[in-house]
């Protein structure tokens, strides 16, 4: 059995504290990973605060993780002891249904088997990179390239490739012009795919101070979103909309500024559903969709799409023992744009 | 000038009586029409009734329309006199911007020109089909295949395009299924290019009493939508569902009803605005979608395409001096499926 020490709440909205657990033994197709960066996502913090309803205690949150190699199974190879590598949102899935087939292992018919706070195929709950340890199929572990720093990695993990996969699959291209809703962790990494892709981004903020940042960033635009003197001039103006705000917003207004067949991508994921007029869709043939996250072939392609274009998260590192101050600021969103946790103080086990 | 005889609305609601205006005169790359038939669809009624508070009046709607070429402009190329012609919902519009470039009039940025009830680029209020006679550019014309039945044809023109275009986009194929929310003018189309396309199509429907139909016209199995326990059976099961209901209702139960990287095509234009959660789109991919008729050449696309696979509108045809009746029957939904009046009591003019 492979021991781990990390961080739990042991309650719906509790603090995170010190939690010593085991992770099973290792199977043949299996790496060990010694966890050094783990980014922190909003979706930690409604983990632990039970917003979705289905989360147990206790949790140890923690799903954009970057570590070494420090074992493999007999089987294993794609992977050596040494190997930086990342394990995301997923860690397992049926392997046999069409989504699996097609390589698309996140939407699995029989449901993906997250890296945290869910049950495993063997019915164990799974703990997640806030913690010293993590036992993998190599199937569901990614490699991160040597070009890339391994803590600003660890948040593409998820908001990297839960931005990078819509306009992957979209297929932009030079010359469209995108549209980011939201500055914040998904939308600082959405300017920066865009602008790699060669599209031209307009970011749209309620935040007149985040306008430098947006700039500095790649944005040729910003857009005060509050102002409808600035809205009014955005109509059929995009071929793509990102929308990243999670809190409840219109979202419909959004849907006139798309040109022909543009797009309207919700990854902001507010829990109210969003009212989409027939109609507006209708006079340009627009789309409204959303996705998780992507595949694990789409990961490994985003991570070197990331290292070619000198692409990483902008990130606050502190070491785990801060989480719980992290989980404040985050709930403040008092964060550009991304924390990461360091897990060097855990190396020895937690006192 | 062409003088023209028809039916008009004088006022919002009114009864439609008899007409006589004059349509401009014949330019060179014009074609004068016969009207021979006309569909009536619920888009006629809706600005009767201005419901989408746009119309004026007099007002002469129509605008599936099936007549054969009288007279040619001296620069026509595409058709001779005795040609069988359709007109549909736009006969105009800017031929220079992207859209219309793209072959796309319908979406013209500039605004395409309705048939009737609209401005057309000289700032003339367009008359419809409910009338005698009608001049149109030829490239706003379309030819109806000789093996089609002009009168069957008519509803093709909107109805036909408006089912026909999403499922030809999406490029349906052998072995899809397809679910078609509601069965009137729009879905017992839906049922027959779904099947064309080669997909196995299930029909939604609130009336049991519309099952025999459905399955007559091609779909493999029926659901009662107001049966939860049909109802429950339902998910993932499809590629694609057309949702043709114009009344309100949920729109968002069949988003699960949808396989990953499926479409709901919302084709009914229900007023209120759908409530679609993010969180439905994303777990499948999912995308939510609509779109007007589709461009003259797709329009000539699908005549072919219907005639090549024996398709055409279940109709009942009634002369236009009828015109009240059908619309009230209308109203009433007394309808299977599609209303056309014939124009052989106006050729001498409206008495």
């Amino acid at each position: 059995m492979i021991r781990s020490h990390g961080y739990a709440a042991l309650e719906r909205g509790g603090d995170l504290v010190a939690f010593d657990f085991e992770r099973g033994s290792m199977g043949v197709s299996d790496i060990l990973v010694d966890i050094k960066f783990c980014g922190v996502c909003h979706s930690d913090l409604h983990a632990v605060d039970n917003d979705w309803g289905f989360h147990s205690y206790p949790l140890v949150p923690g799903h954009e993780i970057v570590g070494m190699v420090t074992d493999t199974g007999s089987h294993v190879t794609r992977f050596q002891i040494g190997d930086w590598v990342g394990i995301g949102s997923i860690i397992d899935s049926c392997r046999t249904c069409s989504p699996c087939e097609a390589g698309l292992e996140i939407y699995c018919d029989e449901g993906a088997t997250p890296s945290f706070g869910g049950a495993d195929r063997s019915g164990q709950m799974t703990f997640g990179g806030f913690s010293n340890k993590y036992v993998v199929s190599e199937s569901y572990a990614v490699r991160i390239p040597s070009e890339l720093d391994p803590a600003r990695a660890a948040p593409l993990l998820c908001a990297g490739i839960t931005t990078f996969s819509p306009f992957n699959k979209a297929q932009l291209k030079s010359g469209d012009r995108v549209g980011i809703v939201g500055l914040g962790g998904l939308g600082h990494l959405a300017i920066k795919w865009a602008r790699a892709f060669g599209a031209d981004v307009v970011v749209f903020t309620t935040s007149p101070d985040k306008a430098a940042d947006a700039l500095a960033l790649g944005a040729c635009e910003v857009i005060i979103s509050s102002d409808p003197e600035q809205m009014a001039h955005q109509t059929k103006r995009f071929n793509f909309i990102m929308d990243t705000v999670s809190a409840p917003h219109d979202v419909s207004g959004y849907l006139d500024f798309l040109k022909l067949d543009g797009v309207l991508f919700l990854t902001g994921m507010p829990a109210q559903a969003a009212a989409i007029s027939p109609m507006q869709l209708a006079w340009g043939r627009r789309v409204v969709t959303s996705s998780m996250t992507g595949g694990i072939a789409e990961t490994q392609e985003m991570l070197e799409f990331a290292a070619r274009h000198d692409i990483a998260a902008d990130v606050e590192v502190l070491p785990i023992a801060q989480l719980n101050t992290v989980f404040d600021r985050l709930r403040r969103n008092d964060v550009r744009f991304r924390f990461v946790v360091e897990m060097a103080a855990l190396k020895g086990g937690i006192a």
